[in-house]
């Protein structure tokens, strides 16, 4: 099989139907219709095998992730998708490993109503790339440096499954098998906040998704808005599944500092908090005040008492620490 | 070093400055204004070390090809390049192969007036994805489908250079060390010719930058129109370099078959020869009309007899063969 039998076999079909696309795949570049009183907003990820999923992971999983990290920056801007590219650089052909990739990456585009547009296909150790592209109207997107002295800070979903799933593939830890199931699903197939993100336009000061980590990434905000937090340890929102691994001796580390959750932290002025809640309600969304934005510098968590916990707050880093 | 101080070192300098960017790098996706009347034009493409560019290549020729591919195929499109995104994989942290990389990247984007808009850097084997977004007015990309009997065939340039490059690269001929330099430089350099695509949008029926060799990619476009070819094989342009080489053994088949020009290949009416002519003598580039379409499918290379030659007509597949 050539490299454009592949590219036609298998990626052409992980794609939704949309009436903008004016050239799609086939052509030296998509031609795209454009949306009046809106911005574009753009991002892209990379993903490698043995630092962003592990080397065992399903390929419908890896196909799923690949879509849903990108979906997740865009539901940090409040945006809504619309096209994605896909490139991905192989060790070999492999019909069964493609046709999985595709079927995790093309369920999770009809979902959203995203349309596949372009891509590259080479050989090499297993990378994938994506980048995705949306809508936001004029003037509305969430950025990360709109927090304010005052505002409530709130994270979507719960925190630290991600984390949690690879001390148990690590075995650092043991935990029941119907437990191992949870914590990898929410590994393996984390649930981009797309609709919460276009909800929160109106209501959000700031926002980010958790991605590297509560701490580093409200670190990001902080940081771009000029403020301090203190966030409440006892709040952070964790699955019955992690409550029990934390009081079997987990502690709080993973919630707080791990990565992968791909929930989204944001902050709202408190007169918006009862619109918070009734918009995420609607949505199904559990979502959970942990926290405020202060004036002082830095990030403070602290117990139930009031008094200060030390996390690492670095988050996930690429080049320091290897995940597996 | 960690993730975040590589990006904002070395790849926030690799940008244009452009008003349309509302966000650029530094929140979780871009927010960029678009453009009445236009429609937008999306490409990507991978490289792989070893694959599209051997491993001792100059970290700027990297960074400048890693662009130019992208530009390439928007060239093809008739479209103006506007903004890109960066993803790579590092095998390691290396601040002098990083600042080449860049440098290349950048001179190149700011030739062309690219804003780098976004990315993503991971821990991997080099691996490269560049994805590039550009505009064209409403209706007026230049497809691959458009080619109509009785239309001339040009082709931009010369053809060779770069697959003689690697043919010098691997020993398996002896040619002078200028000459060596000057095909190095067209492998490792490629001059996208997006002024060229841009001034044929009105002169063109049917665009292609040729990438994995003449017969390839023109047979992308007689496949897409529905037609055939015959191509003259003494009108194919190469250089004195390869002219030399060729006479000295090397043939035709790396001109008519080699990949990684990126000239372009375009069709047009034959009233639109003069045009053509003129367009290009004002951008200062060669073109040179090769063959003309036909009703009879399949592409037809023949010699100044007129007699068929056969040529392997794949091109360039990554998952057949290995380039070096």
């Amino acid at each position: 099989m050539d490299e454009f039998e592949i590219i036609s076999r298998y990626f052409a079909t992980a794609t939704s139907p949309r009436p903008d696309v004016v050239i799609g795949i086939g052509d030296d570049a998509a031609v795209l219709e454009t949306r009046a009183g809106h911005q574009l907003v753009v991002t892209t990820d990379m993903l490698a095998e043995g630092i962003h999923f592990p080397t065992a992971t399903e390929p419908d999983a890896v196909g799923h992730k690949a879509l849903a990290v990108n979906l997740s920056d865009l539901a940090a801007m409040g945006a809504e998708p619309a096209w994605a590219t896909l490139s991905i650089a192989l060790p070999a052909v492999d019909p069964d490993w493609l046709e999985g990739f595709v079927d995790g990456f093309a369920r999770l585009a009809l979902e959203h109503g995203v349309a596949l547009i372009g891509g590259d296909t080479v050989r090499g150790p297993l990378t994938i790339s994506v980048q995705l592209i949306g809508w936001v109207p004029r003037g509305r997107a969430l950025r990360r440096d709109g927090a304010r002295v005052g505002d409530d800070i709130f994270v979507s979903g719960a925190l630290g499954d991600a984390a949690l799933a690879l001390v148990a593939a690590d075995k650092r830890m043991d935990i029941a098998a119907s437990d191992v199931d949870h914590v990898r699903r929410a590994l393996d197939r984390p649930t981009p906040r797309v609709r919460e993100g276009i909800a929160l336009r109106e209501l959000a000061s700031a926002a980010i998704d958790i991605s590297d980590g509560l701490t580093a990434d409200l670190g990001h905000i902080l940081t771009a808005s000029g403020a301090g937090a203190t966030v409440s340890l006892p709040r952070v929102p964790v699955s019955e599944v992690y409550a029990r691994a934390r009081d079997a001796g987990l502690g709080w580390g993973p919630a707080v500092c791990g990565g992968d959750d791909y929930e989204l932290c944001f902050t709202a002025a408190p007169e918006r908090s009862a619109g918070v809640h009734a918009a995420m309600r609607v949505l199904g969304t559990p979502v959970t005040r942990v926290g405020t934005i202060e004036g002082a510098p830095g990030l403070r968590i602290v117990d139930s008492e009031g008094k200060r916990v030390d996390f690492d707050a670095a988050g996930y880093d690429h080049f320091r620490r290897s995940r597996r």
